[in-house]
């Protein structure tokens, strides 16, 4: 019996966490809300309690725990910029959980470990350079370049969600305007479709409208793959990557979009370097930021 | 006496090609006009009469030569995309000039050269995670991740000019249109100028009407700074560097520039990353891609 470890998927609203073991196989899995103003103190003991259900429904022990944060870590650990948890903003929660847990902690950006899921076990496996783009509430990404995730000096790195496409375009949560993230991700859909006229809540019924044959519907696909297209082909000038997986729940509407989506690339790009660009659907969903985390613990030294 | 190395600057017009020590001491320097048409076979000739010309004005032996190409570079040395020199297309003439010249022989794309230049002698040293800009006929880019060159899966990455600003922008001759290499290069200010009805024959001009405190020529700088820094931003949230090196013949006129640009980038990418990516000028201007040859050369090991 192989190693097996502990892997958490921290997000504004709910908290996962897995057993894994070393291929990948989630033994035990226990979801909670993420409490609200939670502490780092409150959240290492929610750890705690979750790891000992993990513990007690796999009678395994656990070598080490990985925790996707979605947050900015930086290479000494500490959590900055998290809009949807902001009372971790500046916390060193691998220690606290280390002493709780008795285990190394690992944390990773949560973008970051989802592309780290993606080429562990998904749609990346044995891809060198490549990134990840995530189209959900806002657009997230996970760059590997040379076999390794990129994180930047700070662990910033990957925020493709706020490339500028239109330089006075819609403002964006971030601060700037016309970020692709306000034209492409599941919630400018939304946003997209309502300027249209158009009565949906979600992506998904925005893609049903689509499948239906409604017109509007159409053409609001186009145009957010006209945006995500000249990001794409932005980032294939600069990355000359072998692939691009797209992920979030945006995703699911593939059908409605990547046709005019690859066109966009392909007219925009050098076209050496968006040839080699595969442009591929996730292959884990929701389950690449867990698996991902498992990964880093998997790998991980004792220090 | 350490080691000494040839290091080459192959560029469209002219060939240069230099005596360098292991210290990045120039120690002879030979320039050739590019023979129009060129094979790779009158090419590694002309090398060879250089080599000869640099090792007899040198009376030093040098163990290997290092090639700065404008060309996507593969792994295994063969050149692509050289709009320049198209004659040299396909070719693999790392083997050709090590059978002339009986050393090993590097190529390297001539931005990533110049990077690899900075990285070692200028404005770039010790730093891991920056990127640099060339602002010159066209604009190119050399990109370094945890220390190493991001060369991409096939040598085509830090295309950096073709990163749509505009997405119905002017037309660019890569075949997309709104590259900012058409509103920031040295080429696009002068077109920009014209436009505006300024009659100016080079970005150094424009730059000379700018210290003049001419207005048109303030709002050119103006526009040029803000399409730089949206691309500047969104690399800015892609790579989280340390540092921006921003080169070529157009960087003259830093002093026009600077200061929107750097209020662009500050208003548009995420604070903490704005505010840890350095904004400087190269610190060996032409010599960059040239030393950077000889440091790939330095560095290499005899096969």
């Amino acid at each position: 019996m192989g190693d097996a470890v502990l892997a958490v998927d921290l997000g504004g609203t709910n908290v996962r966490m897995a057993a894994v073991d070393d291929v990948g196989e989630v033994l035990h899995l226990v979801r909670r809300p993420t409490p609200p103003g939670v502490t780092p103190e409150q959240l290492t003991d929610l750890f705690g309690e979750m790891a000992e259900e993990c513990r007690s429904a796999t009678s395994r022990e656990f070598i080490a725990i990985g925790i996707g944060v979605p947050a900015n870590v930086t290479s000494s650990g500490v959590l900055h910029h998290l809009p949807n948890i902001p009372t971790l903003e500046g916390a060193e929660i691998g220690s606290l959980v280390s002493l709780k847990l008795g285990i190394p902690t690992v944390l990773e950006n949560d973008a970051t470990s989802a592309a780290i899921g993606e080429h562990w076990l998904g749609a990346a496996k044995g891809i060198d350079n490549w990134f990840m783009i995530t189209l959900g509430t806002g657009i997230g990404g996970g760059i590997f370049v040379n076999g390794e995730p990129l994180r930047g000096q700070d662990g910033g790195a990957g925020k493709l969600g706020h490339i500028c496409v239109e330089p006075d375009g819609h403002p964006c949560g971030c601060g700037s305007h016309g970020c692709v993230e306000q034209y492409a991700s599941a919630t400018a859909l939304v946003r997209l479709a309502a300027e249209a006229g158009l009565d949906v809540t979600s992506s998904h019924e925005l893609f049903d409208k689509w499948t239906a044959g409604e017109a509007t519907a159409e053409s609001i696909f186009d145009g957010m793959a006209r945006h995500l297209g000249i990001t794409l082909a932005g980032l294939v000038n600069t990355f000359n990557p072998e692939m691009i997986v797209i992920g979030g729940g945006a995703s699911a509407a593939w059908d409605a979009f990547i046709d005019p989506l690859a066109a966009e690339v392909k007219s925009r790009a050098f076209s050496e370097s968006a040839t080699r660009a595969k442009i591929v659907r996730t292959a884990l969903g929701d389950d690449a930021g867990i698996l991902g985390a498992a990964r880093s613990a998997l790998t991980t030294k004792a220090p």
